[in-house]
This record gives structure tokens, sequence and C-alpha cells, in this order.
């Protein structure tokens, strides 16, 4: 889940590092795990040595399937995680040269799970009989298109649009992987979807586009837009998502959410306002120095100036951001006027003087331990860059009083799926046609709300994505902001029955 | 089903009478049920009146729901089936008028089936624990995009693409509706999604665009493929929908297929195949005509010449398509230039002069049963306008040896998902990157070989859509023309796992 959190340090994600690799040693991940089919001879102990070959390697063997048995010996499938590719190699060789066994083909468990697509459609209405057809086809279905060529307005009710998204990306900035292109995006647009139904019971479908100019990808998802009750744009470069974002807001009726902007900041304003509560600290009196000034970082700061945050500092490659760098143009130069008004410059150790929060969406080492104890008393810090964080967020803890980042083996996990499956679901629960400033800030209040009091502490800011109550109150809070805010939300009728 | 498979007399499809109206009288539908919702006072005989009413307006009724019962009487939901809208409102009146019995809420069971919509989307993958999500999103994800930026030749393995389709329509045709816009043409696409997945396990997922550009159609298309491994244009106005096809046909490396085209011709060639069979007659002998020169019927000649077809004339609105008719431009006149050389002229009855077949796609009741009488002995009839063929089904009789219409109330219904479903079946199965006339007469040819000899008469041309043998053999005889085409599949290599 990790590296959805941080994408940029700009518009230049393909430099960012290694793509995912997480860090070598005794953490081994389901995601390395392989599958390798072995033949054994017929001695009994050749069996014990595989998992002690497994372990010597510095793997785990977490099932043996035993797939055929002769007299002269075994076929078995043998299954263990390993902590990245190279680790899933040393094991391999490990297990060729145990005596007695053969290794005979090793599959990748990530990759045979995405054998034939992560998902499918399925009819929610039986299609069994003559019967049954005659209503979900022709002819009945004819009466239920007229009758919404004359109602447009119950399209959200009397079809799939009510509970649809659309996920759309141009495959320019994929995780941490950079311009993919649109059909090697599509896997990550598949898991989006899943977290989707599974988070949020919303039927999101993946829409890659084969483009990557602006003109297009706008008109492209101007025209589909009737099929679906919402856009979540996804790993599209910056800058160019802010204008693809603020033109299709323009242009349609329904809410379009960039989840590495909106999501993010949710999610991190949400941690921030517990962590403040921790420090005992005030968002208007705290100083923020916000790392990386690419999708998430704008619309972080974006959201804390909204949120009232009284001062943010951002910097970039470029150094702090600052409105008399004549080097910025376009969305950074914004970012510098809105966050910036004494032209302050420097590097990343000078902002932090004296700052009480640092939340960082750039790239992995981007900052020395040591420069955190330039920050104020009981600070904050959020190193969110993935795969490899800001600063290590373990030695962080020397000069931090709280912190959180996009690992899932450290306390205070920053995740997106904390938030875009409860916002689009009391996008839809609300027919809303538009996504507001308000409704971000409605989603991270209740997803702060979440964690109680008698729960909060240093390591507990922010649930766990598993938490079942985050998209119940997630959507119910942004639901009940968008049936406050005028013109917000559709009108429908309800053609399919009448009072006598 | 019925209104699947004849669109048009052309472009202008709006005028083609009454939309999916079943013909009034003892045939009722579950599409035209609806369910009265009514309260009855403790008189025991007020429920027994209930059917009685039900059946004297000439409805039935099919289930009575006790919904709350107390010491004065009863709520009770009656479902009961109609023959068109005005006969539903005939039995609320018959209702209303028994004694003890008051009409609280109707309610159009086909409307409410539909609330929500008919589709929704499902994962194939677990996502319960942390592992299951390390591996279907991030950061497991990570590494198969990574593979696939390699390998995009296994995009259509390693995701959705090698078992989706797209259903896209510009809502400017739908079923027998004209031009109801894309958001009303919704319930039709959802339906035939979910066709796709009942007879074919096929993945398919509507997109319906809001413009009817024929160059925006065609970008929109190509920019969204990406995702999809076969596009199904569905429901688009003639001729906008040849220039559409051929475009995508050249620009795409997946299938595109337009249903009401190619579906239509090749359930039509199937059915006419087997009819001739019975009548003994061979195609390169018979005279064929056909009423209606838009989508349908221009698919219909097209591969009709290409099974080997010898005489085919072609009549719509301007008469017998002739290519000295000044008034013909475009699909029209070329479709006169293929199938009339001689330039004869004249009306519907004068092209059934010593004619063997008549093909209808074209609009209800613009032949009279009389005119039958100039075709040949043993003749083959099949009036296919939906909802009302060019010629009674059930008259035509007197003069046709075998007849076979859209009627799903008579024999020999032609449906077009006795072939979409199989067709996109077996290209999906053998990765096509193309579809060609040698796999639409494949398609035929198997579909017309479902019928057994020994099964085989003027009653019994065509399998019923409910055979299982149908998309099985379709699939199969598609797949096996594909891999056979000198590069019409393709290559994909195997990332997933390795021989050790």
């Amino acid at each position: 889940m990790s590296t959805d959190t941080a994408p940029s340090t700009g518009a230049d994600d393909t430099a960012l590092g290694e793509p995912a690799a997480a860090p070598r040693g005794p953490v081994t991940s389901a995601s390395y795990s392989i599958t390798v089919r072995l033949t054994a001879d017929g001695d009994p102990a050749s069996i014990g040595r595989i998992a002690t070959a497994v372990g010597s390697a510095g793997g785990a063997v977490t099932a043996i399937d035993v797939v055929d048995s002769r007299s002269d010996g075994l076929t078995v499938d043998v299954t263990c995680s390993a902590a990245d590719a190279a680790h899933s190699e040393e094991m391999v060789e490990a297990l060729r040269n145990v005596p007695g066994v053969t290794v005979r083909k090793v599959s990748d468990r990530t990759f045979l799970l995405h054998l034939g697509g992560k998902l499918e459609v399925a009819s929610k209405v039986p299609l069994k009989t003559r019967d049954d057809l005659s209503m979900a086809y022709t002819p009945g279905v004819a009466r239920v298109c007229l009758a919404l060529a004359d109602h447009p307005e119950d399209v959200r009710r009397l079809t799939i649009k009510g509970n649809t998204v659309a996920v759309v990306t141009d495959g320019s900035a994929v995780l941490g992987l950079g311009d993919i292109g649109p059909g090697a995006a599509l896997p990550v647009m598949e898991g989006k979807a899943a977290l989707f139904k599974r988070f949020a019971d919303i039927d999101a479908w993946p829409i890659c586009l084969d483009t990557q100019d602006v003109d297009e990808i706008v008109r492209t998802v101007e025209l589909i837009a009737p099929g679906f009750g919402g856009i979540n744009l996804e790993d599209i470069a910056a800058p160019r998502c802010f204008e693809i974002e603020a033109r299709l807001r323009e242009k349609l009726d329904i809410p379009v959410f960039h989840d590495d902007q909106h999501g993010t900041a949710i999610v991190a304003l949400a941690a921030l306002k517990n962590a403040l509560r921790v420090v005992d600290k005030r968002l208007p009196d705290v100083k923020i120095v916000v790392a990386g000034g690419g999708a998430a970082g704008t619309a972080i700061v974006h959201l804390l100036l909204k949120a009232g945050a009284g001062q943010v500092l951002v910097w970039d490659r470029e150094g702090i951001l600052s409105p008399d760098d004549e080097r910025l143009t376009g969305a950074k130069l914004e970012l510098a006027r809105r966050t910036n008004p004494d032209a302050v410059r420097g590097e990343l150790p000078d902002a932090l003087e004296g700052a009480d929060v640092f939340i960082g969406v750039s790239a992995g080492n981007v900052l020395a331990v040591e420069d955190l104890a330039r920050m104020n008393e009981r600070a904050v810090v959020f190193p969110m860059a993935n795969p490899t964080p800001e600063v290590d967020p373990v030695r962080a803890r020397q000069h931090a009083a709280i912190v959180a980042s996009g690992r899932s083996d450290l306390p205070n996990q920053i995740n997106n799926v904390l938030a875009f499956p409860g916002v689009f679901r009391g996008l839809l629960d609300a027919r809303a046609t538009e996504i507001s400033d308000g409704m971000l800030l409605a989603a991270a209040d209740a997803l702060a709300a979440v964690v109680r009091d008698d729960q909060l502490n240093a390591n507990y800011i922010i649930p766990s994505v598993f938490d079942h109550e985050v998209t119940t109150a997630v959507a119910a809070a942004v639901a009940d902001r968008a049936r406050h805010e005028p013109g917000a939300t559709a009108k429908v009728t309800g053609i399919e029955s009448s009072p006598a």
C-alpha cells in the first residue's frame, strides 16, 4: 500500500530511486513470495532439508504442498517469502544445493495472482430464464431507456452511474515507477478498483489512456463521463494533473478527485490534527515544512491552509520555494507565493530551523537525522516518500515526539486507502455533482475523529486501514457536507413507482 | 431480446413505429409486470377477489406476498404480468374496483430491477489481510507493472485486458428507440455486459459516449483501448457506424465488432444455411431479397456475398437499391453496386418476384402477406424487424416453407445473443488482434452446425439462446480460425514463471 502516498518531487518522478524495493534484511514480504516446484528423492530427510535451506538463506517457508507422490520420490510446491527479488534468487539457489532435490520451476506468487487480471464484472440481476432476459434486456429495458430519456436526472438511480467511479490514468507517474504507460499501469488501476470495492462497495473500472496530452485527456474523460458517478484521477504526473483536474471540475457534473493529491492531503491533515493534539500545539501556531512541491505536496499545502495552518514553507529540488526565485513558473511559483511571502531562501535544513512539523512527499533520504535537531521541541515528523522515506522513520524518533510514514511495518502508517473509499462513498451516497474543499476538510476531520481520545497517543494518531469505522465515518461526513452545500448534489425523481 | 436484431432502414431509426411494445392481447410478459401494494379489509373473500379482478382484466397474478397482517385486514403485494403499459393500468383499475381493497402503490418490476444498475465489479483476488494487499496492490504490484513495461505483450495475460470488452455506444440508435443519448442508453449497455458475462464469462463494461462526432468517437475509443481486449460497438446509427468501425479496425490491435451489423449477420446467415438445407436449395442458386439498407442490412449482404450467395437485391425506403439511382450516396450506393449490376428498379413486391429468400431488417408491416405469393416455391422468410416484423410471421407461413423472426413466442427466433458472446469468447481465447470475414463465416457455420441433422426441421433451424453448446461451438470456431490466420493473434511470453 505504501508507495501510494508520496509520488513526487515534481514532474520528474522517474529519477526517484529504485521502485518499491523493501529494505533488505530480516523483513520478508508476501509481495516477494515465490513458489518453487521441486522433486525430492525417496529419502525422507530430503523434505526436511528444504525448510532448513530456505531458512539458512534468510527466508521463511509459508507452505509446502505435495503435488505428486511416487515410490521414487515427491513433487512438491514450496512457497516462501523473500525480502526482494535478489533474495528470492538466493533461496532458489539454496534449494538447488539441497542433496536429493531438483528444482523444476520457479513461480512468482505476486505474478501468479495477477494472471487473468484482478477484476471481474458480475450481473446483479438473474439471467436464468426468458422472463429474466425480458426485464433486464429487451423488450423490457426499452421502457427504462425511454423513461430516462424523459428524466435524465434518474440515470443516477436506475443505472450503474449511481455507484460507479472511473479510475483514470495516463500512466505517466505510476507509483514511484514514473512514466510506464497505460498498459503497464493497469495492474495498479485494477488494484485501486479492487480497493474501492473492498472498502466502500463502489464499482470502479480502470480507464487507461493512451495519451499524455492534457486536451485529449480532458476531452476523453468528458466524453465517457455519462456512465460514471465520479472520476478518480490516478498517477498522472504534475503539473499536468492540476490542469486536467481543474478543467474537468469545470466541465463535469460529477465529482473529480485526484487521489495522489487529495487523498494524500486528507490523510496527512487527519494525522497532523491528531499529532498536534498529542503534542498540545495548534495548527494556526505551528511552523510546517513540506518537502516536495509536486502533486501531493501542492494538495497538502492547499488543504493545510484551508484548515487554518499559519505558517507553511515548501522545499523542493530548487530549494525553499520562494516567490523571488526566477526559475519557478506555473504551479510551483503559485505555491511559493501562497506560502512564502517573506521570500525566505535556503535548503531543507534551513527550512527546518524552528519548525514544528515536517511533512515529506518528495524522495528518499533527502534529510539527515541530525537535521531534525533544528526543529522545535515536541516535533512532528511525517517522512512519507516511498519506497524510501525522506529520513529513516525509526531514527527520526531521536528528535521527534511523533513520527508517521508510509511504512506498514511501523506505527502510524499514512495510507490513502484511509480516505478515497470513504470520500467517494459519501459523494455517491449524496449524489454529489462536485467535490469541494469543505468536503475534503470534513473527510480529514472525520478520519481524525475515528481515533478516540482514550486511544490517542504518539504511536496511534491514525487508524488502521482495516478499521471498519473509517470508511463509514468519512463517507457520512462527506455526504453530510455535500448535502449542506448549495447546488453540490443532484436531484432525482423516482420514476420506477408511483403512488396510486 | 428481440429488438436487438433489426435496428434500421438506414439513418432514420426514430420513425420506426412504437418502441418495444408487444402485441396486445392474451400474450402477457414479465417485462410488463407490476407489483401493486394494496390493503384488504378483514373479509376473507377480499383476497379471493384480487386474482379474479386481475384475470378479468386479461392479466395473470404471478405472486401474492403478505407484507403485514392485522386484525382489521392485510397489506399485500400483488405481482401480475401485463401485455403493455395500458394493460397494466387496466389491471390497477380493476383492483381499485374490488370491494374492500385499497390500492396503495404501484411499482413497475422492470424498473425496480434496474434500481442501482445491473452490473457490479468484483475483485478476483482476496483482500482480507495486509499480505493480500501487498501482492494485489503496493508494493508487490510495482514489480508486475515494471515487468509489463518491459514486456507489453504480456498485458493480455497479467491484467483484465485479456478478458475484457468495452461496450461502446453514442446512444444514437438504441434498440428501436432512436437517438436517446448516452445516459438513457446505459440500461441497454448494462444488459449487454450482463449477457457477455452470463453467456461467455466475459467482463464487459459500458462506455457511453457524450458525442456523435465520428472523429471524436474514433479517437476516444482509441485512447481507452489499452485496458480492453475487444471493442463491441453497439446501437450506433448508420451510416456513421461504418466509418467508425472501419477506422477503429485500422488503428487498433484488438478486434472491433459492431453487434448490430456483424452479430445480426452471423445469426441470419446461420439460420439461412439451415433453412436452405431444409428446403434443399443452395446459397449460390437462390435469389435473396434483403429489406433494409442500414447497419444490419449492409452487414448481412456483405456476409451473404462472402458466403457465396449468388443473387441479392436490397430494398430500402428508396425502393430497390440500384446503382443508377441518383438519390443514393455513400454506403447505400456502394450496396447497390455490389448487389444490383443490372440496375433493377422497383418496390419490395417487385423484388420478391421469383425470390427464394426474404430477409427483413427494416420496419414493421412494410410487406403484405399476399406479396409473399410472388416468391418461389419453398420460400424462406425472415421478417426480423422489431418490435413489429415486416410481415406477420404467423400468416407468412401460408406462403413460406420456413419463417424465422425476432419474436420469442414463435419458433426460430433470430437473436444476436446466439453470436456475440461466442464470437468474443473465441477472439479473447485466441488473443486475436483483429476480426476477419473468415471468423464471422466460421461463427455462422458453427452456429448452424449446433442444430444436428436429426434435429433440423422447418421449426428448428436455429438453436435456443439457452442451448449450452452455442457459445462453446462459436467460440471454438472463431478461435481456431483466428489462430490459423497469419498475424491475427498476439504473441505473449510468460513472465510470471520461469523454468529453473
